[in-house]
């Protein structure tokens, strides 16, 4: 895909940014004076009547369920056919650089199956709780609709997103380095109610939620975790799971990597010990430096991204008031501060966190700047309240080498040109 | 429209609902306790292999932008075609009763229209301010988007929503009664940094944002409202504003009644005093029992409704738990408390309020019951932090008559039959 062309990967681009000399952007402004980017009177399209200002549009009749405007078609969720070998067992990718706020839109959230999207239809769909259990259970869905249910917002972010970027700059747009991310309002009942139901016995200690995919997907979640804040969820933003997303049921893993948050679920065994599967094995682990692996790493650390201007998004105003915006999340809880630098990590500013602030949801930054119009090397830095720093992509590697795809939540940089372009690239 | 059957008006039927005797349901319980809810073991949808968990499903190309699962077709928004000469000049309405926590997906808003969708083409959008300012500019959609934005959630509901039922219980379901009504996280530019590029005059106290559709939407705006918590909107929940709701600006007025936040936003105009336009006159203004009108009803006050179980949305699974399920908003700011009576407001349990409480948002609620299956009256009464109560209808009509069909706010009453079967009533 043209999109996707591998860039900014040798020494000896590195060395070009170099000498290039870093931005000399002004520090960042609040307020923005604009004067002179607003148009000079007389523009036609404002002093004349236009045709939608003349004619009746479409009625109250014409979409019972809306879609975009047309104008918006280049707004969706993009693979990249080479980086897998069927569409069954593959990915595509959230439009970051096109959205706003902390909700992405469930039209718009990526997705990873392993075995295509199962259709099923709710009136036929079963949960099951056995194994270590007083008392095997099978729920309908309207079972589940009578227990107190909750509602949260959370992101999910797929363990390998960003894994492309661990040997290098590669992919060029925050869409492919980044966009293996959604998050959304879920509404579902505390596994943790469904679990006292059954009755865990003293020697459950790990739960197995399976998947009603042809992959039937498992993974082995810890009972202190499940007991904690563990959704059966069957709603998002308001609306049913869509059907890429696990209707009608998915289990919510708040904070850890995406493919614990098992889709179409229709069984949570209950047993004494891991299970080791292979999604747990095979997959999902992180091959270190010394050929060693390491087992069960749940969480999703702090991370952030700048999504505008990113190269999907260039600047196409010339220099002047320019709005530097991102996203943020951490698995362990709320992002407290976002650092944004334009001069590739030499200085920082406080970014603005702008919107609700909610643990393990995504968090909105802005940094509003006056451009200068010379080269700009940018890179987000979070911060969350555990305390923890998102690293650079070299500390990642100091401490884990370049065998693992997983779990790369370091500091992306993106090369802002003269001309507007932006270009994925990495410093040293 | 078979939904929309007129019932409950007579006062026999309110003698009748009275001899009938209060329900007799037992108080709220939490957790729910559903022994013998969940089915037997042996059922084949969970012992036997389903053709969704052989066979490989649809890949990550199938859908760029995704849509609801088949199985939801039912969720879509609908219009009552009786209320209106044409379906340009008229509404639609929001599903409440399919929807949980406090975000509505953009294809489920509610439309209210005077000319029909204004299909534009945002390269061709202009925004003007002019009137009495220092310097009258005009704006294109990338001006607009250098200036420092912000991520809101506000519910936006119209001044007429649960008009029809002034006189007495009318429409058979919350979609009808309450769905002129949605909640969104808005991004834009607050109105106050625009207005301080143009330079408001000395003499300058309202504000005209005139629409581009073909109906030209103004109403008048005190400037204190402009320039202190109005947003220039380009982006709900995430993407671009959709056509039916202003593509692709609006202007976001938080905490007030609907047909201000004009769409398809073209103009602003600064002035001294209010224009008097059609939409402040001759509509959206109260007409009182003694002939006069009440001018100027800006707020929406603190409101709440009982979603789950509702007409459209019947009890099918028999007595036992049972979650009530509603939401509620104000105009003022957050809503502290929710009550809800099982028994017509005889007696009073609080709420459980769910998700995040933000202000002029909507909140959800729930009432988690054992219910007995005998009748029950069930009514909501929600209370926001300037202590505002939710009146019942009787208090709205002594204080306001029955000639004004808008500001509606008061407490809705469900009656649940033993059969599970829900209608709209009224109780005195």
């Amino acid at each position: 895909m043209s999109n996707t062309k591998v860039s900014g990967t040798s020494p000896i681009n590195r060395r070009t940014l170099l000498k290039a000399g870093l931005a000399t952007g002004t520090a960042a402004v609040a307020g923005g004076a604009l004067t002179g980017t607003a148009r000079a009177d007389g523009d036609p399209l404002i002093t004349e009547i236009q045709d939608w200002n003349r004619y009746l549009g479409d009625g109250v009749q014409a979409r019972p369920y809306g879609v975009p405007s047309e104008f918006e078609a280049h707004v969706v969720r993009r693979d990249v056919e080479w980086l897998t070998a069927s569409t069954e067992s593959s990915v595509n990718f959230t439009p970051l650089h096109e959205l706003e706020g902390i909700i992405t839109p469930n039209g718009l959230c990526f997705e990873r199956h392993h075995g295509g999207i199962a259709e099923i239809d709710p009136a036929n769909h079963r949960l099951m709780i056995n194994g270590l259990v007083d008392k095997q259970l099978v729920f309908t869905m309207e079972d589940l609709k009578r227990f107190p249910r909750e509602n949260r917002v959370y992101f999910l972010e797929c363990a390998a997103n960003s894994g492309m970027e661990w040997r290098g700059a590669q992919l060029n747009g925050c869409q492919y380095t980044h966009g293996m991310i959604h998050c959304v309002v879920y509404t579902g009942v505390p596994l943790k109610y469904l679990l006292q139901e059954a009755g865990v016995k003293t020697n459950g200690k790990w739960i197995l939620p399976e998947g009603a995919d042809a992959a039937a997907m498992t993974r082995s979640v810890p009972i202190e975790k499940a007991l904690d804040d563990c959704l059966v969820a069957f709603k998002m933003n308001g609306e049913a799971l869509r059907p890429e997303q696990g209707y009608p049921l998915r289990l919510v893993v708040p904070g850890w990597e995406g493919n614990m948050w098992v889709k179409w679920l229709r069984r949570i065994e209950v047993g004494d010990e891991p299970w080791h599967h292979r999604e747990e094995t095979s997959k999902y682990t992180d091959l270190l430096a010394n050929g060693k692996s390491r087992r069960f790493t749940w969480v999703m650390d702090v991370k952030s991204v700048i999504t505008n201007p990113s190269p999907q998004a260039p600047v196409t105003h010339g220099k002047g008031p320019l709005v530097i915006s991102g996203v943020a999340w951490s698995g362990n809880g709320r992002v407290t501060r976002v650092d944004v630098s334009i001069d590739g990590g030499r200085n920082w500013h406080t970014a603005r966190i702008d919107g609700p602030s909610l643990p393990k949801a995504m968090h909105r930054f802005y940094l509003d700047i006056d451009w200068d119009g010379s080269d700009l090397l940018l890179q987000s830095r979070a911060i969350d309240e555990m305390g923890y720093v998102q690293p650079t992509k070299e500390e990642l590697r100091v401490s884990r080498g370049e065998n693992s795809i997983y779990h790369n939540n370091g500091i992306q940089t993106w090369h802002v040109k003269t001309d507007g372009t932006v270009e994925n690239v990495e410093i040293s």
